[in-house]
């Protein structure tokens, strides 16, 4: 297998323009650090983007979505068939990141990486058939090495679709009933943790359920954690199609220069996978928000990520990352548009 | 002195709206709860505007400035003439608020109440002179009965002018080098607390500063605590002109029903004001942020608020409020745009 690309360089920052937007916030008309995160988001934008006034108007969202054999364990509060039937409420527009892509302006596509349930092709999914869901990592490995390697291609393909079509911000968001197990089982294995320290509700869960799924997590850890060659190999064994997907996404929005947004626990974990794949890619990732999955916090903190929403959410589809994107706008447009106290003629601080 | 108004009737709920909304949610293609408080927001709002599906597309900003005796006491790190430059940059499109205004399509006004620096008229900027900045209140009451009740007022008059032009959403801003201190000692004296538990660095004290600002506080607190005779009167004597008119829209609001979106640490203080003098006002008030100013937590507190935001901002002008705005607005799109399990044919939870 080519695994080549995965350790190819990030897009190097540029310092200078980054500099001068430093320069830019401290003259803007008020106090200093009062826009707090929102100065260093869009100082962290000028550098990446290479320009004193950045901007993320043009935002590309990408839905991933796969099934998972881990579900035939009964760790997921709804059944497997949602999937599918969610790939077509994505199109249709009616699901939670249709309606906030509209509200964006943003260009939406739906991957099917491969579901369990037979699909007659959809109108505006772009079907991959790269298997009915992985197998259950339950009893063996979830992914062939064949299959990791096309879902991780199949990031960089959207991220290089949103390229070509001149994107300035890239969304990634996940659909796969039972896909917290399989993320938190790849983040144990990372982190270095048992199941309970980040197994957690999911969809919804009750208390039981939850220890049931950690109970299935720490049985396949205990299974594959002396086997684990190295990252892919974690990712070919523990993860989904969709997860690998998220992860190639991340590190070739790094290599092709273009700034992702984080959504919640799955994405956190496959943004994980792509830091310790390349761990120079984290400079091109912001994290939209801190959700309700009682781990996340977790992830972020061993990503040295500082979320920009805090709301509980726990829906995924990208959604969390949808709605931070008006923070980044108004970031920007703060940052490029307000007056200096030189053009407005207003007085400093007191000596 | 006619105070009538400010103990009038706020405007009912709708509890059908509320009651349909909440349905409404409870069918959407997404697990139950899983937008969290945005769906509360979504049906909260629903509730206020009487309609199953809400909006808060039309929005109205109004600043409100004004001086403050206190300044002279060495409370604020800019120096007073501030507050009259920032009102040429408000109308000139260079402040924080002026470029969030235009970002989101909200009409902005701005009411000068009252300022220190000799000022021509400014177009765009509605002076209301009700005096040079207010007296400072370590030595005496800051406002007359006459100016509080004219101040109170003015709030109330830009809620009616929002209100004409059919606003769905009440932003108020503000402007007032030293206003935090006023609005630390108000609190101070409506939460019974000493000022080091409230007192914060504002604009950008050091530790010194803040020490300072405190014992000003203080004594001043020392000076009218056992003179207060009723909120309108605590008010007069430790707020401050455009602390009255924030009170008076957010009480208008309530009475007009029209929903308020509440900025920062001094508007909160405002929010509470309003609280105080007519408690039912706070069913239309949402708390856009917390934010840096270290007592501001408390005061959400007191008022039992939930802040959207948690960035650390201390700008004022009401520009969290409107870093906020487009999470009410996707709050609403989500809510009246996505599809019910039944129109999409996704199953729901299983058995």
């Amino acid at each position: 297998m080519n695994e080549s690309w995965l350790q190819r360089g990030c897009r190097s920052l540029d310092f200078a323009a980054q500099l001068a937007a430093q320069e830019r916030q401290a003259q803007l008309t008020k106090p200093a650090g009062s826009l707090a995160q929102l100065e260093q988001v869009a100082v962290r934008l000028a550098g990446l983007q290479g320009r004193e006034k950045p901007e993320v108007e043009k935002v590309w969202v990408s839905i991933f979505a796969a099934d998972h054999g881990i579900a035939n364990e009964g760790v997921s509060a709804f059944p497997q068939e949602v999937t599918g039937q969610m790939l077509r409420n994505f199109v249709g527009g009616g699901a939670a990141i249709s309606v906030l892509s509209r509200q964006l302006g943003a260009q939406l596509e739906v991957i099917d990486l491969g579901i369990a349930t037979a699909l007659d092709p959809l109108p505006g999914v772009l079907h991959l058939g790269l298997g009915a869901g992985t197998e259950s990592f339950l009893h063996g490995p979830a992914m062939t090495v064949g299959q990791v390697m096309q879902a991780l291609g199949a990031g960089r393909d959207a991220v290089l679709r949103a390229q070509a079509a001149g994107s300035e911000l890239f969304v990634a968001g996940e659909m796969g009933i039972a896909n917290t197990t399989s993320a938190s089982a790849l983040a144990c294995w990372l982190l270095q943790c048992e199941a309970s320290a980040l197994a957690g509700p999911g969809t919804g869960l009750n208390a039981a359920g939850v220890q049931h799924k950690a109970q299935v997590i720490d049985r396949a850890l205990a299974l594959h954690r002396p086997q684990i060659s190295d990252v892919v190999d974690g990712l070919r064994r523990l993860g989904g199609f969709e997860i690998a997907a998220l992860a190639g996404a991340y590190l070739a929005c790094a290599q092709q220069g273009i700034v992702a947004l984080v959504d919640g626990f799955i994405c956190t974990v496959a943004a994980l996978v792509a830091q310790r794949l390349n761990p120079d890619c984290v400079h091109w990732l912001f994290f939209a928000h801190q959700g309700a999955e009682p781990g996340h916090g977790k992830l972020l903190q061993a990503l040295d990520g500082q979320p920009l929403l805090d709301l509980g959410l726990r829906l995924g589809e990208g959604s969390g990352a949808a709605l931070a994107v008006p923070l980044l706008r108004m970031a920007c447009a703060l940052h490029n548009q307000m007056a200096t106290f030189a053009e407005a003629a207003v007085a400093g601080r007191s000596a």
